[in-house]
């Protein structure tokens, strides 16, 4: 088998709060397409090049933020294997599985909280309802995609304090490879770290930071540096919160911008980068080249990209 | 584990009819790094963002066409069983074990023979000597590049008989996904599939042709559809022979163009695409729809283009 | 004065067969705007960069091809002189003058023929309605346009006889500058102009070809290469006639796709090119090169791009 | 006549700190060509797609900034007829004729200082010695190119105090259009002017501020935005000091990034834009809406685009 085990970010939720308007944000803006609303008062999206029900979840609340992260598997064994290899690992804390359906069209889910403090989920089942353009001779574009359109839910980067742990539990336990990592002082301690279960660049990254359980972005997938311009000027036109960008990023070689939910979420989208394989060497960035590892083309660091999570 | 068993092809080794001419061509207007020759006259090339040794082979020889194909797999064990899978299959022929460091860099392979005639071999090491930028705080791109400058060696599109059995080879056993295909007729003949052992659309694909052991392209990985602009230009700049393009792809939606090396081998360039999954739905085309999913704003096929293989 | 005399193409009238299909055609596939219809049936459109009323009309006829192209000049001063230049000029036959307002928004015009068969005019005045975006703080591109959305219709070409008598009345009365051409055999015989009235490669061309008044191509400008993608993506999506492209000219270095509206008339859109000076010298090709020269990458011509006029 | 009177900015003669500095980042940075050194130890560039002999003009100084800027006339005739409406204008002063030969490969040039303190030259010839690809069936682009290879300079940004002055003598005397405007309060009191001379949105640019003379960047001309990205990355590899981008400006619509020289001249790369007629409605931005209308992304100005200039 080639790509096996956890196959990729397969959701989402955010917390945002004022729901019309982030929906507003999130198909009008951003380009999602939404696919669902739940008796809670959940709204459900995907990107519209992905197969399965949907990738990103919004929630109403008091404060903006990420809820959980969910990871498809590919099977049910694995489903099994890894919610037994990672309940055992000594790593998680508050594991419990959430019923079938609880997400419409999803199986089961098998939750825990990661060092670093954050939500994750294990899943194997999605009901794969299609892309915009379906799988019988198909266009490679679908008509009537509005704003940035972005193909895919590609990434979230998140901010936590046991960066160490949370690294251990992907690369040992969950079977994630090291793409990228950025190291401090002469005794390289690891204050970042990009982490991929396929070939792209990151699936997942975390960066070392004093706070648990706090959220940078989530991200989203242009096919090329066009769009980026396409997006950055949707969001001049929009008047939507920018933060940095477009650009390039040193860390991927991603090309780049990033932008705010109506609630502070930050958003990214982005093209670019390479094929990552896990007997690639990792790359790694040292502090003083923290500056272009971030932004590349400005060589240094804005202040909101840093201090301004969810 | 997310990446396992076969982990992408490793190399290409073509014949060509007159070596100094080949090198000029895979050097200057291709623009890949030589990285070796050996006492057998073999030369051996990278792309600029591959880690691995070597990923293309040029051999002196009366006739061009594919000497073989060889595919990493993710560990030695890995390469013990699947040897073992592949002879054991009934599928293949001509099995044998080729030395360590017959290939410079490179371990052992284990050699094999598919049902469409083709050879492929297996490896689980090659040295990692490195790619052009390093992985200490890399530039995005390094100085120097020549011609194309493709980042990848990406796949090769193979024309043989026997379809059925090397689609069941891949697929069955050694863990491919058949992410696209065309079908013909009522009956929905397969004469066309698009394999994948990673997150790309297709790590090799095959053309239902009565011909055994037929090579159709070797082909690798630009950024955007600007560098397949500056690979045309570079093609009438130079004189090289054309076969079609630049076009895109109905299948895999590739931005491409097709040309011939000096002794009569096809080379792809091309970008974009999707990123595949093992649970994505296979995309099917209809044999009424070969024209646009081979070349899709022309919808048809040129002569050439299902005639010339080597 | 910097730019002055003629300015630019300012209309074109074309004929089509189904009056219906063709505004079809032109507002969704190729995504002008229409602005007027008269009494007579014709229909104005613009594109979404003009500041003028119209720039492209169509007319219900038996047969497509073109009735007329409109030059707009500076100011009614030089529309008098030009008028007169053009009728003394010996090169014209057929002149008369139209009354303001046939054209909606627009003011009298000077008709004539040219010595290549084609009816041209001069016109000083048409109501600036104003592009879409507006002139106080606007953005950069309008939302909700369609199709390939070209900023501008661009110019011409046109296929006819006596291209000595056209180029001559163009350059030496109206004041274009040559910017290239092609010639054949050893005394370099013209057989195609490319004629410029600004800083554009060319307002209008011409092909030496035995019948009078023959309509090659209308074309519209884009703003780079991947709008040529897109619009290549566009004729495929809608099943348009394609004639040839993505490519690139030669001659002018645009990037290029052609294709046929619904009556057979050839549209082009195109970017790139480059910025031309009257003082530049004229580029000259030789017909041993006219396939690299019409298109770069194929570098030889397709039957129908010689042969297809209306 | 169509492009008539003032053609293009033909040169810009900067001062520079340390020459062989200068030297190495306008060649193998930027990308121009050196042409010629003179005895006063002037060195001479082009961009690659420029007929005449030079554009860019580098002298060792003690202190950064721009020495003048000369404009291309159509003809002898011109000059003549220009340098008198410019002395008789009442507006320029320090008026004098420069010898022909006194820059290699040119005629006599008229000198005056515009109001806003500034030293332009007209001139009305300079050898066409020609661009890097000739006139007879050249190649698209030329081999060898170095660096961000622009291929032509295209316009500076001037800082002075008498703006009206110095707008009034290009659009009055000059026959310059004003493409796009920047006024502040309800009185619309006029910041900013871009004036053309051609299609070009803009041929030179003014900011009023309070001290004469002072130099904001000169430009030069890409061809997309993608070569805007590689502009961006070689300005990281090489740890050029950058300004801002890459981005959009709303006033031109150009895609952009700014940087210094080693001497602290500033330089922008840019693409995009549109085509400028002078019967287009004048593009007004208010001051309120200063940042979008220079930086459309960030909508905020940086403060080092506001105040370095040399």
């Amino acid at each position: 088998m080639a790509l096996t085990g956890v196959l990729r970010p397969g959701h989402v939720v955010l917390r945002v709060m004022d729901l019309d308007k982030a929906v507003a944000h999130y198909t009008d803006a951003l380009g999602l397409i939404e696919v669902a609303r739940d008796d809670k008062g959940r709204v459900f999206f995907k990107a519209w090049d992905e197969a399965d029900h949907h990738s990103v979840v919004l929630r109403q609340a008091d404060e903006a933020g990420m809820d959980y992260m969910g990871w498809k598997v590919d099977s049910a064994a694995t489903l099994e294997r890894l919610a037994g290899d990672v309940k055992n690992s000594g790593l998680v804390t508050d594991t419990s599985w959430i019923a079938a359906g609880e997400h419409p069209h999803t199986g089961k889910r098998f939750r825990f909280t990661i060092p670093t403090g954050h939500v994750m989920e294990l899943y194997a089942q999605k009901d794969a309802t299609g892309c915009s353009t379906g799988y019988l001779n198909p266009e490679p574009w679908p008509d009537g995609l509005k704003g940035m359109a972005p193909s895919r839910f590609d990434h979230c980067l998140l901010y936590g304090d046991d960066l160490d742990g949370t690294v251990k539990l992907f690369t040992e336990v969950l079977g994630f490879g090291l793409a990228e990592e950025v190291v401090a002082g002469p005794e390289k301690f690891r204050i970042a770290a990009f982490l991929s279960c396929s070939n792209k660049v990151h699936d997942v990254a975390f960066i070392r930071q004093p706070m648990k359980n706090k959220f940078h972005h989530a991200s989203f997938l242009l096919d090329n540096w066009y769009e980026v311009l396409k997006a950055a000027d949707i969001i001049s036109k929009r008047k939507i919160s920018i933060d940095l960008g477009p650009t390039r990023h040193g860390i991927t070689r991603g090309e780049t911008i990033y932008f705010f939910d109506p609630s502070g979420n930050r958003n990214e989208v982005f093209a670019g980068g390479y094929i990552y394989y896990p007997d690639k060497p990792t790359v790694t960035w040292t502090d003083d080249q923290l500056g272009p590892a971030i932004f590349y083309h400005d060589r240094k660091l804005n202040e909101a990209f840093l201090s301004v999570v969810t």
